[in-house]
């Protein structure tokens, strides 16, 4: 079966995100003072063929910490959709 | 009330996304031969400050249309977290 899944790639808490900040003031400059606390990351849409969907999870995991998310710097999530 | 929202962003169906082709070349070589059509977007989080749910996704909507997504090549979704 075809399962349809997103990782989602997340600067870590604690971690400072300048692209974020940057964004947040050009927010402020476009009148949208009430946005605070912006965070970039990535979002990353696959189709895995797979037995279940704990298996496209299990692929979908190892695809996020092998290639695609740093987690010295990043934190990911994985969602089926 | 603070609302935490996160918009999505991501390039649309029609068109190519090389960055995701790359990224699913790499995923082969590292054996993950089960993975297909991976294409990368954003993913902006950030902190609201408005009167209701409604209200803030107005402002996501707005950030997102004027700052964050070039509706051109991307389109967005917004939910609240």
């Amino acid at each position: 079966m075809i399962y349809h899944v997103a990782i989602n790639v997340m600067p870590l808490k604690d971690l400072l995100d300048p692209q974020g900040k940057a964004v947040m003031g050009g927010l402020h400059n476009l009148g949208l003072t009430s946005v605070q606390d912006v965070r970039i990351g990535k979002r990353i849409t696959m189709e895995i063929e797979a037995s279940s969907g704990e298996a496209a999870t299990k692929i979908a995991e190892e695809a996020a910490s092998k290639l695609l998310a740093n987690q010295v710097m990043e934190h990911f999530e994985i969602t089926i959709l």
